[in-house]
């Protein structure tokens, strides 16, 4: 089967349809439109089966955390997502698994309004790359280089529940039945913060998405903003099935070092702060204060209440099982 | 080391500057503007290590080749190239392969005013996926599906060249020595046919690249445009380097199904054929007509002067060496 049959049969349509899309998938390039009072934000992510995702992970979980992936860092930006590109490599052609890749993809995308523009697929080893587009109002994007010392740091949703999920599927992590299906879910099929993304705008002074883990992201900003920060790890947001499946102590590091969260890690200035409740609310989702901006350069300091709380040794989510 | 030291290592200024990256390489997104008169053009494009280019091929053809192949997308459908991504997947970090990549790639963005805005890096086995954005007043896309019955049928520059390039370096093929070296470099080295494309806005009525192959990439503005072909064998441009190489019977075998050439196939009504001399005129790019477009739904007649002439028997180039 050549590339161009494979790709006309399981992705044709695109999907969701969108008016700024002049021509879709089948040209040499798509066209598109972008309204004048909007600039483009543009993110490439990709994933490797056995690096980013486990080999034998449900096609529909692949292509769902794929695009999620993208989406996740549009909205670290501010931006509301648009359309996405999609380029599959895969070994052989399984029909079943194509179908359950093109059903996760378009779960996602119709959701969120996103039209799949145009792509490529190709024989070789298990992966995919996406990029993917979308709107921000000039001045509007949230920079990681922007945050300024006795800024707040914030969380959406909950840390540390991918990881864990990621650790049950691989058998590091036993937890019950319940909470199990939850937290593997969660590693699985990850929330791209979409609406909290453009709901900070104007309102966050910095912004980055959990994939490597809440430490070593916060460690981006850090560097990019030439701060430090103080971080209350009493106050990480951990979800109830993850504080009931591990000890205390383990729930904090998989909260400090787990990766693949994609909840968003912003920072608030005071003035701001009052702004942040109003701006969240009609999306629903949580955000907690988790510490402080300081200007010690790339210094973390973890504080347990009052107490010094020690660094997890592993400060990175490598991406590789 | 980290995916993300080893981004900023090689690639972390983006090669050239453009005014419309708003942010670039380094954080989340990059952002960008589209100026109000033009239309996005948007093309992703993989290649895999030994499926579209020899695994020993050497670092700065690859990143070469991944951009031109890009590039020759956007010329097809008559864009301005502005911006790239790069998701690159390496197996280990050689320095001195690293070094030659950036530099293969950043000579081909420097020569048509691109900024690289962002991409990936991964661990896996060696292959890049790039997606090109570029820019077209509304209404001036060339496109694959507006061929008309009676319109003359145009290729720029030659064909065949790069598969006998290939040909050569896997040994099925043998040259002279200065010929050689051309039809290698044509394999390694395609030139994107940029300038044509946009000269070609508003006077071709349909446009194709060469990747597939002359015949394989006609039928796609055939299937496109629901219309058939007549071509004149005789006619197809073939390098002398090409002539001097093979026996007649071969050239014209090469010319049609070989790939990888990037060339433009397009197709221009009898009214605008006036102007195409004009259009062309500056760019300095030859260009032959080689047929005519029929009515005759997916159909292609070979001809070599009167003479019907057989078709070629691999009417593709699958892109597996």
């Amino acid at each position: 089967m050549k590339e161009f049959d494979l790709i006309g049969r399981y992705f044709v349509d695109g999907g969701y349809q969108r008016k700024d899309v002049v021509v879709g998938i089948g040209d040499d390039c798509a066209v598109t439109t972008v309204a004048s009072h909007q600039q483009l934000a543009v993110t490439t992510d990709t994933l490797v089966a056995g690096v980013h995702f486990l080999k034998d992970a449900p096609a529909k979980s692949v292509a769902y955390k794929a695009v999620a992936v993208n989406l996740s860092d549009l909205a670290a930006m501010g931006a509301e997502p648009a359309w996405i590109s999609l380029s599959l490599s895969i070994s052989d052609i399984d029909e079943a698994w194509m179908v359950d890749f093109a059903d996760g993809m378009y779960e996602l995308t119709r959701y969120y309004s996103v039209q799949l523009i145009g792509g490529d697929t190709v024989r070789g080893p298990l992966s995919m790359t996406i990029t993917a587009q979308g709107f921000i109002p000039p001045e509007n994007a949230l920079k990681r280089s922007t945050a300024k010392p006795g800024d707040w740091i914030y969380v959406t949703g909950h840390l540390g529940d991918a990881a864990a999920g990621l650790d049950i599927l691989t058998h590091k992590l036993d937890a019950g039945d319940g909470v199990k299906e939850y937290l593997v879910n969660r590693h699985l099929f990850p929330t791209p913060r979409v609406a909290a993304g453009t709901a900070l705008r104007r309102v966050a002074s910095a912004c980055i998405d959990v994939s490597d883990g809440f430490l070593s992201d916060l460690k981006h900003i850090l560097r990019a903003s030439c701060c430090g920060a103080v971080v209350q790890v009493d106050k990480l947001p951990v979800s109830s099935q993850l504080r009931d499946s591990v000890a205390p102590q383990q729930a904090i590091e998989y909260a400090l070092t787990g990766g693949d969260d994609y909840e968003l890690i912003f920072t608030v200035n005071e003035e701001q702060r009052g702004n942040l409740e109003t701006a969240l609310a009609s999306t629903g989702i949580k955000m907690t204060c988790v510490g402080q901006i300081t200007g010690q350069e790339n210094k973390i300091d973890l504080k347990d209440h009052k107490d010094q709380y020690p660094m997890p040794e592993i400060t990175g989510f490598e991406h590789q099982f």
